[in-house]
Formats: structure tokens, sequence, C-alpha cells
């Protein structure tokens, strides 16, 4: 498969056409953003982890029974995907308290959540990705309430399977962002799953070994995410 | 029954202890606030026509099966209910889009929402009363998931119960928010239903009779809140 026409350039990956009309290319680029783009970066070889760390968390999930967009890499950092159709709802999934939750709410840092607290926000950077619920979201025609409690059943499918994983690699999840699509008449898990979109704790240091670093200056980014890498794909340091 | 310690002032009631440990006393003042109370005002009269309004709506909900913690008026002005724990989500509902929805999601002014969609947002000032979802709520300890699906039952049936009989009245109702609280073990309505907390608009001519003649500046404030008593309470005026 070879790259056709860009499709669509976003914060840290940019997408292309392919020969196959069913199929696009994500390119994982080195480019960071955090605050609602307001701080930037570029970081080498961020973009490769993440890709790695992506396609790893992939496998792991479609092996599980999770349907993703995933197909096979086509280079290190290019990923061929199903060509879905994007439902503009970002899923976070949150196990212990971090970030913006610690903002809004009396909810301090660190706290369980448990049950997990699933967020959804509407993906609309012009508007800062305001929190939706299930009714707002069947307003805005984004999915009915039927299709919205199917993500949240696989979302948390999708906790379990990644947080088991992850804790046999020392590494605690706090939190994640997933986003899915359409794909015929099924929705599907898209995006990318790194430490971009995920918070990863290391299990003894309570480190952040994700792109906190980078948004509260917390040391060396790449080292953090290789961190990661070294853990869920170590093949590739081989 | 009379008034014993003063227990709470908001906004626009203050309410106070009675000697039935189990009944308050609740009055309505001429006290106005709008946009998280950076816009004040006194408006003569406000506190009676809200006072009456709620009375009746409160009746109108009760003679329909709906659980209130309303008793009985003391004086025109004060009004005699139930000791409830007040439980902190706001529980908007809305029929027709107007105000916050309109600002933060791509929904213009006037759009019929059908279903009725319900906000649920957490009742803290000084945090802005942040949007809740249940896994929130349930998180913070405000309610459990399946009392905020009681709750978002309830304000249904309110919200068909008012819709009707506002109607009759020529009055629609965009939108309106509703507090809820503890009695016991169960869970009943609670605050007021106003044009404080309700938007009201004539039928005919879409004119606003609530507080966005206040927020807004769009005429006289007790003109309108008259108008609304005049239909709904028109022996007030005999």
């Amino acid at each position: 498969m070879n790259k056709g026409e860009e499709l669509y350039s976003g914060k840290a990956k940019t997408v292309y056409r392919t020969e196959d009309p069913d199929a696009l290319i994500v390119v994982f680029r080195d480019s960071l953003t955090a605050f609602d783009g307001e701080k930037k970066a570029e970081v080498s070889k961020k973009g490769y982890y993440n890709a790695q760390i992506s396609k790893k968390l992939f496998e792991l999930l479609e092996e599980n029974g999770i349907k993703t967009h995933y197909r096979e890499m086509v280079t290190d950092n290019e990923m061929l995907v199903d060509n879905i159709k994007i439902i503009l709802v970002e899923v976070i999934v949150r196990n212990i308290a971090a970030g913006s939750i610690t903002k809004k709410y009396p909810i301090e840092v660190g706290q369980p959540l448990e049950p997990p607290v699933i967020v959804m926000d509407y993906k609309d950077d012009s508007r800062h990705d305001p929190m939706l619920n299930e009714d707002i979201a069947a307003a805005l025609g984004l999915a009915t309430k039927e299709e919205l409690a199917g993500i949240k059943k696989t979302a948390l499918e999708i906790n379990g399977i990644l947080k088991s994983y992850l804790d046999g690699k020392g590494l605690l999840l706090p939190d994640f962002k997933l986003e899915f699509g359409r794909r015929g008449d099924e929705i599907i898990l898209g995006d990318e799953i790194s430490c971009d979109t995920c918070r990863f704790w290391d299990k003894e240091t309570g480190n952040s070994l994700d792109k906190d670093v980078f948004r509260f200056d917390k040391g060396d980014l790449v080292a953090a995410y290789m961190e990661v890498a070294r853990r869920i794909v170590p093949e590739i340091f081989e």
C-alpha cells in the first residue's frame, strides 16, 4: 500500500488515502501539543514509539475479541487501518483520578475511581471539546443512545484488557482516551492507544510515563515514551 | 409555624428552621442574580410572584402524583416545606434549545429537542456548577446511578405535566431546572418552579417571560413575571 492524497492532518498524526478506498495510512508524527494546542513541540522518535505501542495494544485487543481499525504496519511509524467514519465523541475512561477531573470537581489526584468513570466529550477543538451526555450526543446526531451504550460497554471491556495487561508490565493506567468509528454497520475502535492518549504511571515509583511529562515539564519525554515501549514492545529494541 | 434560626441564604431565597424539625420556611426574596452572580438586582414583588407561581406548580405536580417538599404558604412569599436533604445536582430539562446549550454546542436557539435533553450539573457555585454525568455524580457520592435514573425519570414526568399545563396557559417551556432531595428513604422534588428557574416563552409572540428579561435587558422584569402569574395564578389578582 502506498500513501495517496492527504486526507487530514491532526495534532500528532496525518492520514492518507491509499489505492484501497477502504484503507487509510496513518502517519504517527513527532509533533506534540497540549492545553488545547497552546503548548507545542517536536520530539524525535515520539511518533515511532507511539506507533509501535499502538500497534501492540491494537493487536492485544483484537486477540481479546475487540474490533479495531488496525490492519498492519507499513513502515515503523506508518499504520494501515480501515477507513472508518469517526464518531465525534472522545471516550475517556478513568481508573485513578488525574488531570481535568481533579480540576473540575472535588476529587484528589490519585483517588481510585471504582467502578471506572467514563466521560464523553464532543470532539471539536474550536469549542474546546465540551463534555457530552447521551441526550446531548443524540441531539447533536453524533450517535444514538443505543450506540453510545454499546460504546461505553466496549470501552469498559477495553479497560479491563488493557489494565490487566499493563499491570503485568509494571504500569498503572489512570486514564485513557478512545475514539470509535463506523465500518459498515459496525462501530469499532479507531485512533491510537499510546503515550499521547493514555496516562501510564510506573507501578513502583508512580512516575508519569506519558504526555504529562511534556505538559508539566516533568523531564525527558522521549525517555519516558521509550520506557513504555521497552515494556510493551521490547522486540523493537533487539 | 414561625421562622426560627436562619439556615441558609441563597441568591434568591432564604431558608429558616421552624419549631418542627421536619419543616422549613422558605422566603422568596426580591433579589435576582445572573451570570454566576455577576449581575445582581432587587426587583420589587419578584419574590411574591415566584412564590405564588411555585406554589401553584407544586400543587399541580402533587395532584399528578409527583412528591414535592411543598406543604403550604405561610405568607404571600413564604412557603412551608419539608426539611429535605438537598442532592447537589441541578437537573435541567430542555424542550427547546436556549441559553447555555446553544453556546456550548452547535445547536441553534429555538431548535426543538425531541426527545427532551436532560443535563445534570454539580451544584457548586465556587466551581461554576460543572456538568456531571452519572459516573462522576456517583464517584462524588452525590447519588447512586439507580437514584439518578429515578431522578431523570421523575424529571421527564414533571416535564410532561408542566408542558401540557403551561400550553393551556399560552406558555412554551423551553427549559427548566429542578432540584431534588431526600425525605427519609424517598427522593422528592425540592427548590422552586418559577420565572427564575424556568424559561417561559409566550406561545404567540415568542417573548421571554422569565429571568432572561433580566439577563439580557429585554424590558420590564416585573411585568414579565406578573404576566406569568396572571396566567398561572389569576386568583391572586382578584
